[in-house]
Parts: C-alpha cells; structure tokens; sequence
C-alpha cells in the first residue's frame, strides 16, 4: 500500500516540510498548492496578461491555481487541511468541502481556539490532529501499523 | 423549469426571507439548514445526551446537522452561500466546496471587503452577488428569461 | 424537504411502529425490508421451486429480498440501522456498509453493550441512538428544526 | 491481468498468509487491515491523546483505522471477507456491504454453520469458500485459467 | 414503495400483458420497447429517409429504438428479460448486461432449455424465472411482503 | 414513459416553436435556453453590474446562462442540437459534447451543407435530422410506438 | 498513448491471436475471459465442490468467471466483441452491453448473416469489422495514426 | 505531480509542438487526435470499407477517431482546445463540452476576434490564452511554482 496525501491550508510555516521529514521512508507521496504566496497571487496575470479590475486580477489567478488543486486532490487518497491562526482561510475549508464531498479521507490540523468554528470541517474528517508530528504518526500507522513510541 | 436553490451560510440576518420574498412567484423550491443559533449548536446533546467533553459536544451536533445539510445540497440545482462580516465561517466555505465538487451550479454572495480572501470560493462560483435581491434576479433570469428595470 | 428513511436490522421488535408513530406529522417516507421473518426465509423457493440443498433454498431467498432492499437503500436518504440483542445480524451491518459506500446519511440504534462491536459501523454515522425515540427526534429536528422538550 | 485483493475480517487465525502462501508466483498484490488488535484498538488515543469516555477511545481509533479499510477496498479488484467462529464480525460484514456497493468481486470465507446468517452476504458474493486453499486456487484459475489437481 | 420496472426480450408472445395483468393493484409501473416488430425495424429509415444498404437502414431503425430503450432501463429499479424459444435474441442479452453494469436488479425468465447458454446472464441476476406469473409474484413479494397462495 | 427534451442551439428561427406544436399531446416536457439573444447576452452585466471590458461583459453573461443550460441538460433524456445557417455556434457543439459525455440520447437538426464538418458531432448521435417535424416524428414514436403517415 | 484491450466473445478459432500478431510493436495490453471452455464450464465445481443440480453447477462457474470478466472490462480501453457462426453467444452480446453501460469503445466483430440480428449491439459500437485484421488495423491507426496498405 | 494533456482543436498549425517544446524538461505526457487530415477523413472507410454515401463514409471515419478522443480525454488531467481562424470547427467545440462535463481542467487557446463567439466555451474553461506561448507557462507553473521572467 502507498498513499497520495495532499496538504492543504495554511502556507506561513514549515508545518508540509515538518511532515514530510516525520514520513520518511514511508511510502508516500506528497502533493501541495503553490505556497509562494506572491506567486500564487499573481500567477494569473503574470501569464495571461494584467487586468485593471483587481476582482479579475484574483479570478484569473485563483483559477490558474485552481489546475493544481483539483489536480491533488482528484488524485489524493488524503487530504490534510491546516488551519492557522491568521487569516479567513476560506480556501482551506472549500478544500475541505470538496475533498470531502468527493470521498476522500480527511485530516484536520488545527489549534483548540478553533474548535467550535471548525465543527463541521472536524466533523467530515476521520482525524483532528494538534501537530505535524500526529499526521505523520497516522501516516506511519495507516501504512505500517506501527505506532509511535 | 423549477429550481431547487440551497441557502447556506451566515444565519444573523434575514437574507434568505429577502430572496424567497423577491422570488414570489416563480417555480422554486428553497431549503436551508436550520437558521437557529443555539438549536444548531444543542441538537446532538439535547438529542443524543450531554458529552463533558465540549469538542464531543459539537462533534455530535454538527453531525446531526450535517444529515440536513448534505440532503440539502445533493437535492439542490443550485446552492447559494452567503459570507456575512463576521466570524469565521469555515462552514460556509465548506459548503461551497462540497456543492463545487459535486458540480452544483454555485452563487456567492458577499461584500468587497472579502473579495481577496475569498477568490478561490468565487473561481467555482458561476456568479458573484452583493446582494440578495441580485441572487433573486438572477433566480428569475434563470427560470423566465425576464432581466430587472 | 422531506426524507425518505429506510429502516434496516432487527425484525423481532416493534422499534419501527414506534419511530413511525413518533414521526406523526413529519414529511418522512418510511421504508423496510419485508419484516415477516418466514416469509423472507422462504421467499425464494415459494415462488421458483423448492431446492434440496439448504445453501441454494437460502440464497434464492436473499436474492430475492435483495430486490427490495437495494431499492430501499439506492432512494432513502437516511438509513437507520437497528442491532438487537441477539443473532448475528450480519444482514443489518451489511446494510450499513453498503449504505456508507452509497453516501447515505447513516443513523445507528444500538445497545451499550454492542459499543465497542460496533466502532467501525458507528464510526460511518452521523448518529448513534439509544431508542427508537432519539431516531424520530433527529429526524424532526432535521426536517422543522424543532428539539424535544 | 493484475489483480488487487483486499482481504477483511477475522484477524486470530493465519490464513492471510496462508492465501498469500498458495498465490507465491501469481500476480496479486494483497492489502488488509492493521492486524494487531491491540493496536488497532488503541491507534486513536496513542496519536492523538487519550478519551476518559470509552465510546470515543473507540471511535477515533476506528476512523482512523478506516483511512486504511477505504483505501484497501477502494483499490480492490477483489474484497475477500473471512468470518471466523468467534465475535460478532460486524466490522467483516460492513466491509463486504461497502465492497458490494462499490461493484467489488465479492469472496466471502466462512464455516457452514454460517450459512443462514451469511446469506444476505453470500448473495451479494460471485463466491463462497471454506478454506483459504479455496480462494487462492480462484485467484490462480482468474489470472492463469489453471484449475486445481 | 413503488417499483419501476422495464421489460426487456421477446417479443411474440404476449408475456409483458400477462405479467401486467397479474400485478393489477401494485404500484408498479412498467414500459418496454417498442413491441411492433416492422414499425421497430422500420422507424429509422421511416422517419429519418430511405436507405440502400440495408445495414445502415437497420443501424438507423436501432438507434432511435435505442433512445426509448436506453431511457426505459436507465428509469428502472427492475429489468426483466426474457429469452423465448426462436432467434438469436442479442438484444435482449445487450439489455441484460447494459443494465448489470448500471447495478439495475435483473430478472431473467427463461426456458430450462436456455440455462446452459444463459449461465452468465443467469449469474448477474437476482431471480431466474420459469414464468411470466412468478415474475409477478415477485414484485407482489417485494412491494407488500405477500407470498402466493 | 414521459421525457425531457432540452432544445439547444440556433434561436433566430422558430424551430422549438415547430416541434413542441408537433408534439401536441405527448408526454413531453421540453426545456431551452433563453432565447431572447440581447437578454442572454446582457444578463451578467445587467443583473450584477457592468464590466468595461467586453471579455469580462460576455463571461458574466455566459456564467448566468450556464446555471439554466446545464440545469436543462442534466434533467434531459434526450438533448436536440440545432445547427443553423449562419454564426459559428460553438456554444450548440458545446452543448452536444457536454451532452454526450452525461451519455443524454442526442438528436442533431442540421442541413447537408454541413455534414462534413459535423461528423464528429453527428457520429455522438442518436439521430440526423433535417426538419423539425422529424424530430417530433421521433419523439412521437419514442413515445407511442407510432410512425408517421 | 497505450490501450488496454478486452477480447470478449467466441473462443473456438485463433482470432485473439490474429490481432495480437497483427499488432505487434504496438503498446497495447490483450486481456480476454479463460478460453479454455472446458475448464471454463467446472471451474465453479472444481474449485468449491460439486453440485448435484446442473443449473448450481454452471452458476458456480459463471460467477467465478465473471471475477475475470467484470475486471477485464473495467479496466479496458475498447472492448472488442466476436460473434461466431455458431451458438446462443449470450454471454458475449451481454458483455457488449455491460461494456457500453460503461461508456466503454466497443469494437463488434461478426459475420453478414448477423447484421439484421445485431443491429442493435452494432449501434452501441464505434466500428463493426469483419476480420481480425480490421481490428487490429483499428488499433494501430488509433494508435500511430498510421492506415494500412 | 505529473500532467496528463490532451490538445484538441486546430490541425493546420504548429501550435501543439510548440507547446510541447515549450514543456521540455517537465513532467507531463501529451495525447492528440490524428493531425493527418486526409487520414483522419478516410481512416473507416481505409479500414472498414467503401461506402457509397458521403455522409456514411465520414460517420465511419468519425466512429474510429471518437476511440482515440475519447480515450485522449478520459485519461487527460488537462485539456487543451485550439480554436484556428478558420473552418467552423465544430469538433474542437465538442470536446470541450465533453471535457467539461466530465470535470477536466479545460484551457481555451484562441484569437480576440473569436471572444464573443467563444464566451460559453471560455465560461467553462480555468484558462483562456492567446499563444501556445502561455499555455505552457500555464503547464509549468501548475507543476512546478515557477512562473514566467
């Protein structure tokens, strides 16, 4: 067995790099958006040509970006989505919303203080984890049935 | 023609009336989750039996919840979310991407002020609305052909 | 809205009149397998011919009951799935799986004692019931909104 | 021809390997479930942090026990279920209703004072065997048309 | 519950009106093809302009027979075929499979004559029949629990 | 048996008007984009506010309309494609391939002049027709079983 | 671009080891149903014990063969179907109509004595050829874009 | 991450080379139809044989291109549509209404003159371009992050 996992969400910190490091040697194999965050702003125009209305700007880009989304998670047997402390996120929970909706097997990593707001992603997902290190340990066990220490 | 139109998202204010009210008339079919606050947040306990645990509280409510919400947008042709200005609203965004992934015709309604953050959500959309009373025009486009003014 | 509920499990108890009545009122389209326990075990043989071999006279009758339930199942969208105290019950966890893979909203009404038995059936729910009246209670509060008390 | 196999159920005897034993030069690649009941019993609490109310140790064990059933199955060609004397099985029994609703070829294993019990299951099976010896030769005459003897 | 159910094969003899006949009181609704053995030969061509080779005269008449037969199964909970006793009958064998593959439940009624030839039709089905009254009986069976007689 | 017919393509001449008079008496509900061309093509910018570019003008347009086509087409058992004289009609070729995918029975109304250029579309078809009346003729045999004359 | 290919039907002549001659050097992978039809008829028998009732007997076998034959079909490209002169060739008029149910490319390979009895698995088909050679030039062109002579 | 493309459309020009030489060095594997126009005109009836009536002999040609189309699409993550200057190109149309009705990234490549007559089609698109130029940026960054300059 091998898994496709594909880590949604949160782009600010190492938490992709933290789980990949914990998985190795494990059979997976991880995909991810861009995580450039003034590249996946602006890959639209950039390509495609500038627009004055800043509404099109970010409709151009959110859908040249939309190619690798669906992409990872049509393919992926997980879903990890990483919700972090700043910012709305919204697109970490329509990732989740079509991750779920399309069967795929969940995993939420999130702080406590988000616990109520995210009641309905929690409650599609078949993990909550606090860190890295318990979605990689859920990696590991799923694969090997080995569990950690 | 008829439609069935799924109203999700923000539950303060009385958007989903203005829309069904703007919408006398036509051949549709509304539903909604349940719009009551603390109903929405009780139904697994006051159900099921209380939990110490608060996470285990909202775990079983939004589960409940979710046999009204899934019934609602897999019977929907099209599934309107609203973003208000205020909280989180993961679920909102949830729901848009499950209604996405499983190709329901999806309406955004929302203010400028979130336009950046919600550019992924409005990449699925087929439109992008400011107020209820354009979803309502749109609703009768759709279903008559007629345009407003 | 309204439901169509497919009652699945145990034959030996009155725990579907019960629902039933505790629905009065509701939008709610009950179905279930055929609950006269020798008719169902001799379905098969009654209508195409007796059979020597215990095996076959058994698998013509599931197969012919197989008609009705995977009907049922294919158009409810919600199935509530009832273990009892005894038998095996293979049939009814059965059930429960083919309606998870189907995406049905699944409701499990069970003993205490069968908890730990049932993980993985209850682990595929969005509820887990203690009495025929949590189930009615669940679904009058998916289709008005209303709690009990 | 390749063929993927999922085998499910009882998990105190050894006839996994033994089909794996008797399939030695076939082209199968074989997946099953965490086999170490202990530690399918505990996963949930060891990664993610212990519940002092039973009901929930076991559900986040099953769930993510089930990141690893959905992606057996799901991959399957064929879904062998074996259900041994012991226990109730529910967990065997919903995996062979999930397969089946899936389109999975359908092997179910199992001892005659079964039959009665099994046959909704054995009904929605292409074949039923009672020693592992038996579902290895099937395996072989699918891949290589040899039968046995 | 009611019970859409297409009827498929022969068609010289009058086995679809006896079937109806006998269900008289069920909420049952049946459709089948076109039964005017020249108007079902002849509709492409017809309707559509004379051909001069006649395998593109035949191919026109089946492609539009195909838009009532393609809708009949595609509607159906339940598709009877009958193979009767002349011709090749290819069709119905097509209508058999098509609507295995669609997970429709399939009924066969058949000749003993026919149960060699018929084996992997036989296979894919829930009852095999012997006549157009224990057709009926089965969906009397499974729309209101009642066994002949 | 009743059926969906969803009329797409050409709308400067009446031909919608000619099959549904043709059809007097049929069980046949039939379905069709707005068209009213300026309507159709104003819609986005009318209802939702006007763009300066002229590319951003039609995709608004064209999005509020694809809630209508596509609503049209998925609750469709037979989907009629008229290619007219003039224009490109890419949206009608559109159409029949997003209507073949779905695997909707598909009629083509088109003249000889076109045939060439059509082969793949037609070769996705069900039926050719060049007249209005012809596709009546054959929804009316769909139907009833009756060949005209 | 590679195609896996299912050779379903007749298997008294060499035609699956016509075209698999005829396509050497092309990337193509051949699968087909057991063809040894003895060993094809008692598989069933042979492997999970006899049957005193010949219709159990064949039963047993078609649903050990249909392991092979569902997943030779799903995992095909284009499924060719060969009609030979002799025989009901149920099971292969069957499988043509599961392929097609599937949305599978389906090639028919017959005699002219059978147009008029297979107009209707033709009409499902993207070519009906007359000799194994026309077959494999199929593949080839599909493949290489390259046409004979 | 690997990419599966499909370019469909235009045959006249050099355009999917030079995408694909664009693309040197990345991970994605490109399909097309036949480019050959006059092989892809005669290709059914090269094989199949002659017939008299234009309109047959292009239908059989279509048939045998559709296996190669529809296989290029099924199997494409992304698919990528030319519209030329010339020609009513009708096919490029189709497929991609085919593409998006089964939810594949669709890119748009086209001229500004073709704008207004495309809208419905670039309505259903992630990406319109203007060269070959920028779909293959499009291709790389979607794989690697890396955007243009």
């Amino acid at each position: 067995m091998m898994l496709n996992v594909y880590l949604s969400g949160e782009i600010h910190t190492d938490w992709r790099a933290e789980i990949e490091a914990a998985c190795e040697g494990l059979d997976v194999a991880f995909s991810a958006p861009v995580t450039d965050h003034a590249a996946s702003d602006d890959c639209g125009v950039d390509i495609l040509g500038a627009e004055e209305n800043k509404y099109w700007h970010d409709h151009k880009g959110a859908m040249v970006n939309a190619i690798r989304t669906r992409k990872g998670i049509a393919d992926a047997d997980v879903v990890v989505v990483r919700f972090g402390e700043k910012y709305k996120q919204w697109n970490a929970a329509f990732d989740a919303g079509y991750a779920a909706a399309l069967g795929k097997s969940l995993i939420i990593l999130q702080q406590p203080e988000h616990d109520h707001a995210l009641k309905e992603v929690d409650a599609a997902a078949l993990a909550m984890c606090r860190t890295p290190a318990q979605v990689a340990q859920i990696l590991r066990y799923v694969l090997t049935g080995a569990l950690p220490g």
